[in-house]
């Protein structure tokens, strides 16, 4: 099907845009929080009733966790495309910095604001639409079968995504997937990633005194809020390097191609730095100083301190020696560093380090995973990408997120693209979270044509 | 008056004791949380209406701050005892781990439950009784005056009572003073500090972005955490030695006298470092490993990190890096060490440290003090000490808590001392704080035995 041919469900599109925008907004109404069991069963009917309104034959799939929703379409050719999607968002506090309730879904200036609008309540809304279309201009079937995987703990590692898909690999079979996220750069063309960072997630807690002291105290009884920040202070220093011996290990470097693709994407936004700047208001960057070395630094694996308390954190003063304190750490993890092997060597240099007292726990954690950049789908997408926005899509190495995405690559050998309706500023995982309709418009009508084009590869 | 003639005095505590509690307990039902703004205008209308009730001319003056309540009960002689109390406590966090909410007192197994049973409106209680027992016994009149100094700022480190105390000089001309809180040793004999350390408060803050971010960009944007844990790892180590530039350099080493006071309470109490572990369920201590160093270390200024906190501290994982960081310190400085010197020597080791991004702000500070063992007051409340409890008290040289004691030693000119209603294991600042019924019983003995003997010292 030529892109002329798709007047018809461009039209379909357009003419149904709103009521698409009215599906998304009851979904994001719907709180879904994994990170803190909050509406999750909820939302897993919500999202398995959505999809038979739509004509799909759904199931809820029972994990230990939250369920995952598994729906099919068939159609013509006997190719199977698989559409992974989560319907879980990040938590939404702090509250406060909305400027519309998270959970009370308002259009404002050509976008939809709520938790889950882009992440990722909204790609799931936009492949359901894009069905809708190609099957209204397919006379009802679509050329080839469609397979969602919907699962509800992707915010919070996908703890059980991979053993799923391994327990059900007859099921899941397919032969091209769509990954969860996708969406335009700031020069309006699709970004394609081929590789996803791993993550290890963990939590470390120290208690000192079986209650907080009086901070009079202090030249006494030890404080666990001293001894966090020692046992802190021996993963990386100012300098960004991990101390954790043997972490670099399995670290692959880039290779010459890699680097020639990371330095083209720093051609083509030379502004990247200073983009960053306006978004985040920091005066400094972690690595490098050019646009090259922030994109090259991809490659190199992080340590970050999403939380940490200890003590009195109210207003005011209160002068206490603490008895308890915790953080919570992620590691993102570049090919081929595993996960299980990074927690083994943390455990053993805190030990190392005199740190026994530091409890750890694994809250989570994904493989890395890399695509090969001359698979069919891989190439439909570019092509398709290009018909809908106009320009060349950015094809990016690695990007710098995570994703269970190694499950179904490996498991089902199967290549994994992204297509989808974010862009650069969406405030994924922050307040004012939210997707512009035109990119919605505009996801729908790209997955359309990779479906299309799909049952001919 | 031997202590033969404290008979009818005694009775009439035993008589009244339960009005008393009763009394506490009114008072403790009214929350007045001076760091959280919480009750403290209400609290202070009940203690001048208490103390009106109780005979006493009271006034309240405003400071800026909270407002400070002085009474005045006139007496035979022309000479003054004042009493210094707070009506202000500690902020009740974290409710969940009293056994009875904070504010709604509970006698259980002959102890008050409340924020504040002992700290401080126990001894206000004990103070008010004291003077109606005494005034009992006199036909009324009292042996010498009484004046009462009610502060609401004393948990949040008295901000105004330095000038305020400047300011009425004349008004507060007294000959003695006892200070706002005093008890028992395990030994069920009082303690008479001579001394307390200074304190310096300082909240630090770190912000490196306008908003948090994916932590999938941990390559790229700087952490406030990171940056926070960086700067307080500069300030102590694992060794405890602060390593602030010439942060000892005031520091008066304990003289002779001091070391044989201090080595003496190790000799009274062997079991110390015993006791300290049944209460807190440390595994080891900061400092010193036997009875003798752990008593000798109170002459070590100490940082204590009262409370931290950054990024996302909720159940489960949120992957992001925080924009903000914040910590609160307390210094509790020895004499003659002075909290604004250290506030600059701070600030300039942090710039040193290339950490001028971390922002400072002075929650508090009190200067330390020392007292003259050979005053007459000091050897009046050791001997009635001696009366009510039946052995020696013990004189501690240095506490390591802080008060503004400096404000009327200094300012007024008069001995302080100390005698209460508290015992080793009160809760103070922590969950479950409450007083012993017994103590407060003894601590009303001592106080009136006090007073009756201060107009003929």
């Amino acid at each position: 099907m030529a892109d002329a041919g798709f007047d018809r469900v461009d039209a379909y599109i357009d003419a149904h845009l709103e009521h698409y925008v009215d599906e998304l907004s009851q979904l994001c109404a719907q709180p879904s929080v994994s990170a803190q069991d909050w509406g999750m069963g909820e939302c897993a009917d919500l999202v398995a009733d959505l999809l038979r309104r739509h004509g799909a034959e759904a199931e809820q799939f029972e994990t230990g966790g939250n369920p995952i929703v598994v729906a099919r379409i068939g159609g013509r050719s006997d190719r199977t495309l698989l559409f992974y999607n989560h319907y879980d968002v990040q938590p939404a506090d702090p509250f406060d910095l909305w400027t519309h309730p998270p959970f009370e879904p308002t259009v404002r200036d050509g976008k939809l604001f709520a938790r889950g609008a882009r992440d990722d309540k909204g790609e799931i809304i936009a492949r359901i639409a894009a069905v809708d279309a190609l099957a209204d201009s397919c006379g009802g079937q679509l050329p080839c079968s469609v397979l969602f995987v919907i699962e509800g703990e992707e915010e919070i590692s996908s703890p059980h995504i991979a053993a799923f898909v391994q327990d059900h690999a007859d099921m899941l079979r397919c032969d091209g997937a769509v990954w969860e996220e996708g969406g335009i750069a700031r020069d309006g063309n699709p970004v394609l990633p081929l590789g996803v960072r791993g993550i290890l997630e963990v939590e470390l807690m120290v208690r000192t005194l079986s209650r907080d002291a009086h901070s009079g105290t202090a030249h006494l009884l030890p404080s666990a809020a001293w001894r966090l920040v020692w046992a802190l202070s021996t993963l990386k220093g100012p300098d960004e390097r991990i101390r954790i011996p043997g972490f670099y290990e399995y670290a692959l470097a880039p290779s010459e191609q890699d680097l020639a693709l990371l330095d083209g994407l720093a051609e083509r936004n030379p502004q990247f730095a200073e983009q960053l700047r306006r978004l985040y208001g920091n005066r400094g960057f972690v690595a490098g100083h050019d646009n090259r070395d922030l994109q090259r630094s991809v490659f190199t694996p992080t340590c970050s301190i999403d939380g940490m308390g200890s003590g009195y954190q109210g207003q005011g003063s209160k002068t206490i020696v603490p008895s308890t304190a915790m953080a919570k750490l992620d590691f993102r993890l570049v090919p081929d560093q595993d996960p299980h092997e990074i927690y083994g060597k943390l455990r053993r240099h805190l030990d190392d380090q005199g740190f026994q007292d530091v409890e750890m726990r694994m809250l989570g954690w994904m493989r890395p995973a890399r695509m090969d950049p001359d698979d069919p789908l891989v190439r439909l997408t570019v092509r398709t990408g290009r018909e809908v926005y106009g320009g060349e899509p950015s094809i990016v190495p690695l990007i710098g997120g995570s994703s269970p995405a190694y499950a179904f690559a490996e498991t089902l050998g199967t290549p994994v693209v992204t297509a989808g309706v974010g862009y650069w500023d969406n405030c994924d995982h922050a307040p004012d979270e939210h997707v512009r309709i035109a990119d919605l418009r505009n996801g729908i009508r790209h997955i359309a044509r990779i479906l299309a084009g799909f049952g001919s590869i």
